[in-house]
């Protein structure tokens, strides 16, 4: 898919039917992720990648707008490392964006929940992931779109000045 | 230009070469930042496009990394604005990304040199450009690329984890 189709036609998807999704596809979409830049090449980054029902359960229980995770095909928990680098958000965000991107390129559907650093999201994750990978930044759901809401144009003129 | 080429091919460019960019095109490149997600769709951004010579050689002198911006076409400030929300630096990541990776795909160049939360660079800039934006997460270079670091796949199996 061309890459202003792919940016133009990602919207946050909340409803997925079954169907798997085979794991080269997976690695596809991390491999998109680390392609992303990063400071001083840090890649302050981990992938936890949660396919296990009874795990992405847990994990929907305690985020307030991941419901959908439950039909997802899998949860793909994206944690940052402070102590690598002080850009970390910006670039797990850069990374993040990549992953949907190729997920969309790849006919899947994915959407964005925000965790990081609302604590009252991040500790209960942690709790059920385990600390290994650093804070848990946000959370991906990905899987089998069941909707299809349309491609938006979004330029904002205000948003913009120009110091010709 | 297929997405994953997009994301495979898109280097840091230090070395550029004279040449104009359409406005429409800069334009386009500001676009695909606007078409990222932001938590409630926040949209905690904006953009002070710099293709004035004196402006742009004002910004290479503050900050230790962009002397490449003073050769390139434009700089591009990215501003965030912080009361809009608390994802601002992750939301704005995504936006930077969608810009390196829409550059690409039309054949531009453009580096990501990281400013907040290094005050030392912040502040500087905000002295240049004023405060009427928000904070200056980061300024992007994009100009007609002299130089084609190759591509190169980055996948790390040990930044991976799965819950199956």
């Amino acid at each position: 898919m061309e890459t202003s189709i792919a940016i133009r036609e990602r919207r946050s998807i909340r409803q997925y039917r079954p169907g798997e999704i085979p794991r080269e596809d997976i690695v596809s979409i991390l491999e998109a992720a680390m392609m992303a830049p990063s400071a001083r090449n840090a890649r302050p980054w981990t992938f936890v990648v949660v396919t296990d029902k009874v795990t992405k359960d847990k994990i929907v229980k305690v985020h307030p707008y991941a419901k959908m995770g439950a039909q997802a095909e899998c949860i793909i928990i994206v944690c940052g490392n402070e102590s690598l680098s002080e850009y970390w958000q910006q670039d797990c965000g850069a990374a993040i964006e990549n992953m949907l991107l190729r997920a969309e390129d790849m006919g899947y559907g994915t959407c964005w929940c925000g965790m990081y650093p609302n604590m009252d999201r991040v500790e209960p994750i942690q709790d059920i992931i385990g600390k290994t990978e650093g804070v848990p930044m946000a959370l991906i759901t990905l899987g089998i779109p069941d909707e299809k809401p349309e491609a938006r144009g979004k330029f904002e003129e205000s948003k913009v000045r120009f110091i010709d």
